[in-house]
């Protein structure tokens, strides 16, 4: 088998003594951990307080008849959309409703196609809210804490990890808001910054280019595959034209699942030490494949590890 | 319905000359065309001599049961690998190989899954070299022209695009490689940097850094949705266990296919001043939907538009 990346386990000590000493001027002597250990070790052996079960309470299912879709939501930035989508998901708002507008590389949109026309909209359940307020960045108030990446991005002064999500940071404006990196979840709207209501998305590639212009409020940890496999918009701007090939859901909010329904998993603590290996194993790939290492890793190319939460015996629950 | 990016053609008069005024600091003045005209205007209105249609001896087809995946090599950078393929295609080599190894967002990876293995590989036809010199970069040699795109970019010193394909260029060293943005083509390889063969790689998603590790010379022009619903990986580094789901397919180069078996495709040439155009329409979208504008795209933010053939009634030939 040949690989587009050799993920062998092996160590090669000339490699590494050689490899070691071309690196040190590129990186910084804390990281020498991370340059000796490839991004698959670093998560094979991080302790178990370098991961985190995601919250019940903000966690969102997608499911369809072919699986469940993970979104993992955050409170730190939206919390009027948490707020609405937790609303409608728990009044059965999304039920029955489907993915109508798919464009490859591009987003999965759903919810109701008939949502901005009055005569035909599926009506708001009770404490829902017509239109939201934009959320499309936030104060970097105290204790908003973010892991920066280092190095250049077009889009934004500074991006990081805030709290397990791709974020830009603006220091001077003092603005957080997070990324469209891939599987990012977020409110669609109107013209009008302050229109977005029921309708989501979700990106099937990174689209940096709506940075800032929507409300990005979630992210999927598992199950981008069924997104996917979608059928693609054959009308009008991505659009399906046929109902029968609209994939139809139910949301439910995770916490609302009796245990033995829920999906647990736990993604890797951005805070941790393991993630920072991590971050910097991504910018320089310690193993010998690599021939180049551009000392740079794109905000929207560090993905963040996710894994089923181990049982006691050491056993999986997937 | 809500929509993430707004595509209705509509100009709004007070708009365009306020967002004018506006935008006037922030891009230069030849491309006051491209901040009045939206990315999907500046493609319908491009004129025929924007568009070129695709090389048959430089096009490969992937077939499957599911449809055809349109791959267009370019013969500027990579002669090596070019030859290669197609000597392989034209023996039928991969006829009856298939998708081994696919990983979400990551690669698409197809050949023969025993090519390492010298007891189980299929045989090599006549002409094909049993191993390749690398070619992940190229002189910047007098007359390749290429299409500059401004701004920072982490993983090379300049990008630009080289005769429809996206690519990095270190202009101090002379040399210049073709980038891993959606849908690049690119052969496998073992550890060492001269060993690729036979096996090929699409990528799912951007993956630059691979950049300058894996020789690049070609993308596709059609069918990423194809490849995006194969099934995934299930064991080691995204290895499809069983046989049966591997995607089988046969190779094609369309110059070997009478007409009428051709997908005859069209590109807007990236030397048109449509493309310049619409590169700058992507660094700050007009239309009124963007409240933010970054000044930007990434190398791998500009599609590059493809389109059918038309024919001379106005028909399309899909």
């Amino acid at each position: 088998m040949t690989t587009p990346s050799n993920r062998k386990q092996t160590r090669c000590a000339i490699m590494a003594v050689v490899g070691l000493a071309m690196l040190q001027s590129l990186v910084p002597a804390t990281a020498q951990d991370a340059v000796r250990r490839s991004p698959s070790q670093i998560i094979a052996e991080a302790p178990a307080e370098h991961w985190r079960a995601l919250d019940p309470e903000n966690t969102l299912y997608i499911d369809m008849e072919t699986g469940r879709v993970v979104v993992e939501l955050t409170q730190d930035l939206a919390p009027v959309h948490v707020a609405q989508v937790k609303t409608l998901t728990r009044a059965g708002y999304y039920d029955g409703l489907n993915f109508y507008r798919v464009i490859d590389g591009f987003v999965a949109q759903g919810g109701d196609i008939h949502a901005a026309d009055a005569q035909k909209a599926k009506p708001l359940p009770a404490g829902a809210q017509q239109t939201l307020e934009a959320e499309f960045e936030a104060p970097l108030r105290p204790g908003l804490g973010y892991v920066p990446v280092p190095g250049p991005d077009g889009y934004a002064t500074r991006t990081g990890f805030l709290n397990g999500f791709p974020a830009g940071i603006d220091p001077q404006y003092g603005k957080v808001w997070l990324t469209h990196c891939y599987g990012a979840f977020a409110f669609g709207r109107e013209e009008g910054a302050d229109t977005a209501s029921t309708e989501f998305y979700i990106t099937l590639g990174v689209q940096r280019y709506l940075d800032r212009n929507l409300t990005v409020f979630g992210a999927v940890r598992q199950g981008m595959p069924l997104l996917q496999a979608l059928p693609r918009g054959d009308e009008g701007p991505g659009m399906i034209s046929d109902p029968e090939k609209r994939m139809a859901f139910t949301f439910r909010v995770a916490a609302d699942l009796p245990p033995e329904e829920r999906t647990p998993l736990e993604v890797m603590d951005t805070n941790s030490g393991s993630f920072k290996a991590l971050v910097q194993a991504r910018r320089n790939r310690p193993e010998p494949f690599f021939k180049y290492r551009p000392d740079h890793a794109d905000i929207c190319a560090i993905p963040i590890p996710v894994r089923p939460v181990p049982l006691g015996d050491g056993e999986e629950t997937l």
